[in-house]
């Protein structure tokens, strides 16, 4: 597999955003709200992955959860598969649990699915393809 | 800047080499000690970008510590730049602080220096670039 991207919860993308611009060296070149996710959502490529910051956008986000949790920091890591049902029925075989088997829609037209991070040494990794 | 891999700290690398392989799809590629640091790593490629793990050799290790903290889980992100120098001067300009300006050896042939975590979103960012 493929890293597509990595996820990073953020208190505030507009003080983060200025941060990631000075680190990286360049602006990010996407920014994208998901209301069903209760993300905004912003893109920095760093060679042939992405930089995904994560503000909340309401206080039952993930990410609000996330941060009053463990404070700002990487939120996932996402691979990027050909056939995400496929690589469902694979690692669920292979004894692997999804915190939902099924794919919903996400950021950056993309399918994604969660695999619940007990099973993963404590990595909250998402699977995400494409949508056709 | 380009990622160059994933920093993951686990508690135990034999239980994460075979959870990892299975995960992937592939085992991994490269082991290796660096007894300065207090780690045994195991490298998985994943697209242009790498995933690291990281398992503590002594008690006094990073990896220890960070454990006991945090739990077992991402530890930090590395980017690969062409002149490690340059870029440390670069980003003190820009205003970020390191944990040591030094670059080190590090794993996989690098010099490293890591950024510090309170300037960068609770990140822990390594830049990281290869030996001449």
């Amino acid at each position: 597999m493929k890293l597509e991207h990595i996820g990073i919860a953020v208190a505030s993308l507009g003080v983060s955003d200025e941060l990631f611009a000075r680190l990286l060296g360049k602006p990010s070149y996407k920014k994208e709200s998901v209301e069903r996710e209760g993300v905004v959502t912003s893109f920095y490529q760093t060679g042939d992955s992405k930089i995904e910051l994560l503000e909340a956008s309401n206080e039952d986000s993930p990410i609000s959860k996330f941060i009053s949790k463990k404070g700002e920091g990487i939120h996932h890591l996402a691979f990027g598969v050909d056939n995400i049902l496929d690589e469902i029925d694979r690692l669920k075989t292979e004894g692997f649990e999804f915190i939902s088997e099924e794919p919903k829609e996400g950021a950056d037209n993309k399918l994604v699915a969660f695999l619940h991070p007990k099973c993963t040494n404590g990595v909250l990794v998402e699977l995400c393809q494409e949508k056709p």
